[in-house]
């Protein structure tokens, strides 16, 4: 059956990089999904085909009847807040979208808070709302709810192959990040200071950080969490071994008499090398404890897209196996998430009934949003506040260039995906036609003796027409896991902000010790507690960014690499090629 | 001083592609005019810069008071004949334009005289018109006429730097071909059948194929050109050692103490080794001649486009040179001009006295048009009147064929000249920038030990700055030869449909043979005579057909592998670049 798509925004084809231009509104048929890049292959009803960006277009439903969208006359819902599209997953390397995307999470802008002035951002931040960046976050909160009233998803039908949210699950306050695609039509009541929002955002709906800074009972025991001075600063306790894991095997399983379908896939830990079944769902759920848990002190990315439409398709479980191993290898090569209970749980349950057991403890853990840092052990001397500060604001700068440099890159190849996707290697195509044309020609003279000539033409024009498919085929070869670490270092970069922020505002109440000491907010030792417990906060940060760093310089060295490598042998395939078309013709 | 330029059509950019958008009537400063490919860059008020089609712009005579042009209301001027402007050197890439000058010497469609049905053009050639294809070449003159009339150089003022045809030359009536350029400003006096055109069109003005077909005496002696029967079929007297010469050392001279300035270029024939000086307009002169004299029998191509503004820049004369090379390269390699002594005298002339002689024989000379095959002597026996019509059908077709596939890879040759030089190398450039951008990001990250990442990543993105500056060069090393080969075979296949329509004519002639038997026009005897006649003809077409051949297979066999090697040359440069850049990169 043809898969139809409504078109979301006017998209005006740029004339020869075989483009399609759409209105909204109009509806148009699919003829390739697999483009890449942020494309995907259109048909207009006048028989047109071309390509047209992937977040200008919705799916539809097929087997469904389309209810009209209640709400979809709000103005705000403008064209930044429609995100999240079906076919989302295929945004990837659109940094539009997924730019959108990130704003779900952390706010139109995740760096607006954080101006060049830090004292000016800091005192906006403490002095006018005692909650520090909740401002922020109910903004954030609120994009996410006016995004969900502008996107058809959200009112779909009963029966819609959408088991990820609509089944059954033990705990329903769990369900809270997923919630705005499961619920009733209403997604509004998401918008504003939800209740659920605190599973969401940990450490703002507790209060923000003074509920660590002032706390009177600090962890002891096993639960701790040591900080060395290693070369380079303070480090996380490394494993002696690298847990890693592998992502494969996807099923398609089935439940109620068949009725509800979903995509199983199999996560083997190289340390019991004993496979678990997990379906995104779970992915999902552990996604949710460990920002929970860990999310003030350490960004944790959010898992690929969640997709409706094609879920089963093989390309896309194929994609979202290959993120998802990303995002379970990242996790596994942070020490502090790999040994965790919860992620232990994850990956080395042993029957259902010691899943269901760990589940819930998980769920009961005390230890979340800013009470991680009760856990956090520094082995050096306590910090100046101003030092504390002054790394604070460098790794501010720092994840914010980097966030700068990584969108450029993304940018960039997004545009050089779809040139070498498209109209390069039609081009290559029509000089190779051009000389076998030509090549034709002369075999039609009737003059004797030049079949070398035409003979190598045509093989000339063929060797370009082979070109154009090199061409074509390239990205997916290099440029692809480029895109895609620069997409994941996106993602983890758009934590930041987050993390950033819960320090940050510690740091300001800090500031304010003295006013808080001369209004009997708090008393001169717990000035003292919290100045200490700032600095304890900020060994925290300096060893995650020390992981940040090091992972970050051996993933670019490896992709780069990568990249290079194919690079060369594209360049040396076609001279090869071109090498023999060469030797064909006659020497003289 | 600035280059201005007047835009003459509305040019919409394509987006991405370095376009600027430009309206009719807007004045833009030219900022390079060395982009090649057809295009130029100009600057708009706004001060955008971008390219724009050479031909949709009209360079401005910066020193001269520009008068209004007489006549531009008239509606047939449009859009497609207007041509030859200023820049048309330039336009040497861009397929439209140098249609449209080729349509100057051959009407409109060249081909479009020749349909399916041989008899059906046939019989309007000849029957409904006794001067043959007169009726066409009259069109062409028109479309000389209006196209000149739409041209503000036709209305230069006086004390323009136009020395080619304002100066004096001893002979007024040979001025013909630059009449319409050198005019008072009233171009269309040459519309139509003027007295000179005779010049232009030798082989119709003296009233078509039958002043041969008729003619009473053959003439004899040393002027004989005879026809041998080679192993490709009839062929011309090809000489023992092949002449050639070399254009070069290009000086500017002047005269009238200064006033007048001029462009002389060195030519030197292998035969005698010795230099003689030449001008434009005497290269021009001998084209007269030789159009003359043999373009009944022999398509001769036009010269290079002539030009007048920066006639004395650089790069134009090195281009024109280039040309001209190639102009008097291919007369060389034609046995029959080669040998005439009209090339001869052009070639070895001792002195200003045996050049002027020269000149005065060569323009009295009456074995001109048709009559050229009174000279022609085949060594086999006489064809039949069917054969002979039958070869000339096939030539024509693999003539027209041909013409279509060269100009395919000149529109698909431009396109992509048009794309290495803009875009793509613009792309590269931004991939190596964001490469270093990011490199630049995390050298100030203050983690200690990176720098080897950030080395090598700042060195892979320079490399791709190299790789967009050797993208951008690429097309002059390699697409401009086979640009350049492509042009001159359009510029030559253009004169086939005239030469083949005086063979046409003539055979038209020869099938009414009976029919003018009948009505007493000719006696039996004169039918028999121009039966005989037309197969002296056929041979001398098959005889050019297979020198053109020949040509054929060599030019392209040359031109072919000069670009694939190019092209090898340009990859494995790029690979060798990249595989520099990957191994800067720590293995892991």
């Amino acid at each position: 059956m043809a898969l139809k798509a409504q078109v979301l925004y006017d998209f005006t084809a740029e004339p020869g990089n075989n483009e399609l231009t759409v209105k909204e509104g109009e509806t148009v048929t699919i003829t390739n999904q697999h483009i890449g890049g942020g494309w995907i292959e259109a048909q207009n009803s006048r028989g047109d085909v071309g390509l047209v960006p992937i977040d200008y277009v919705e799916l539809n439903k097929s087997a469904l009847p389309s209810f009209p969208a209640a709400g979809t006359a709000a103005p705000a819902a403008g064209v930044g807040n429609i995100v999240n599209s079906d076919l989302s997953f295929f945004d990837a390397f659109a940094p539009t979208s997924t730019q959108q995307n990130q704003a779900n999470s952390n706010g139109n802008d995740p760096w607006s808070a954080w101006n060049a002035d830090p004292s000016a951002g800091a005192s906006n931040n403490s002095a006018s709302n005692p909650d520090g960046t909740q401002t922020g976050r109910a903004a954030a909160g609120d994009s996410w709810g006016v995004a969900a009233q502008g996107h058809p998803q959200a009112y779909q039908g009963p029966g819609a192959e959408d088991d990820e949210w609509d089944d059954e699950w033990d705990d329903k306050s769990t369900a809270g990040y997923g919630e705005v695609e499961s619920g009733d039509g209403n997604a509004m009541q998401r918008g504003g200071a939800h209740a659920s929002m605190k599973l969401k955002f940990p450490g703002f709906s507790k209060s923000g950080p003074e509920l660590y800074l002032l706390c009177k009972q600090i962890a002891k025991g096993k639960d701790k969490l040591p900080i060395y001075m290693g070369e380079v600063g303070p480090v996380w306790l490394y494993p002696e071994s690298q847990l890693d894991c592998v992502v494969a095997d996807p099923k398609k399983g089935s439940k109620m008499y068949g009725l509800k379908s979903y995509i199983e896939y199999q996560i083997t830990p190289n340390t019991t090398n004993r496979p678990v079944n997990h379906r995104y769902k779970h992915f999902d759920w552990l996604y949710e404890r460990l920002l929970d848990k860990f999310g003030s002190a350490i960004p944790i990315p959010s898992l690929p897209d969640k997709q409706v439409t094609g879920r089963f398709e093989e390309e896309f479980i194929k994609m979202r196996m290959e993120r998802l191993q990303g995002w379970m290898s990242r996790m596994c090569r942070h020490p502090v998430i790999a040994s965790s209970e919860v992620f232990q749980l994850f990956l080395t349950y042993k029957d259902e009934k010691d899943w269901k057991t760990g589940k819930r403890k998980a769920e009961k853990d005390e230890t979340v949003g800013v009470m991680i840092f009760t856990t956090i052990e520094p082995e050096a001397a306590d910090l100046d506040p101003i030092e504390v500060e002054q790394k604070c604001e460098q790794f501010n700068r720092f994840t914010k260039a980097m966030d700068d440099g990584v969108k450029e890159i993304l940018t960039v190849g997004h545009e050089h995906w779809k040139r070498c996707t498209g109209p390069l290697p039609k081009e290559y195509q029509r000089i190779g036609k051009a000389f076998q044309n030509l090549s034709s020609v002369f075999t039609s003279s009737g003059y004797q003796g030049e079949e070398t000539l035409t003979d190598a033409m045509t093989a000339a024009g063929k060797t370009y027409e082979e070109i154009a498919q090199l061409v074509a085929e390239q990205p997916k070869k290099d440029l692809h896991f480029l895109m895609e670490t620069n997409n994941e270092y996106k993602g983890l970069l758009g934590c930041f902000p987050d993390t950033i922020g819960v320090h940050k505002a510690a740091i300001d109440k800090v500031k304010e010790g003295d006013k808080l000491v001369a209004t009997n907010k708090i008393t001169p030792q717990e000035k003292v507690t919290m100045a200490k417990r700032v600095s304890t906060m900020s060994y925290a940060l300096q060893a995650e960014m020390n992981h940040f760093h090091s992972n970050r310089i051996y993933d670019y060295n490896r992709v780069m690499q990568l990249y290079l490598e194919e690079q060369v042998k594209f360049y040396e395939t076609i001279a090869a090629k071109l090498r023999q078309a060469h030797s064909q013709f006659t020497t003289m």
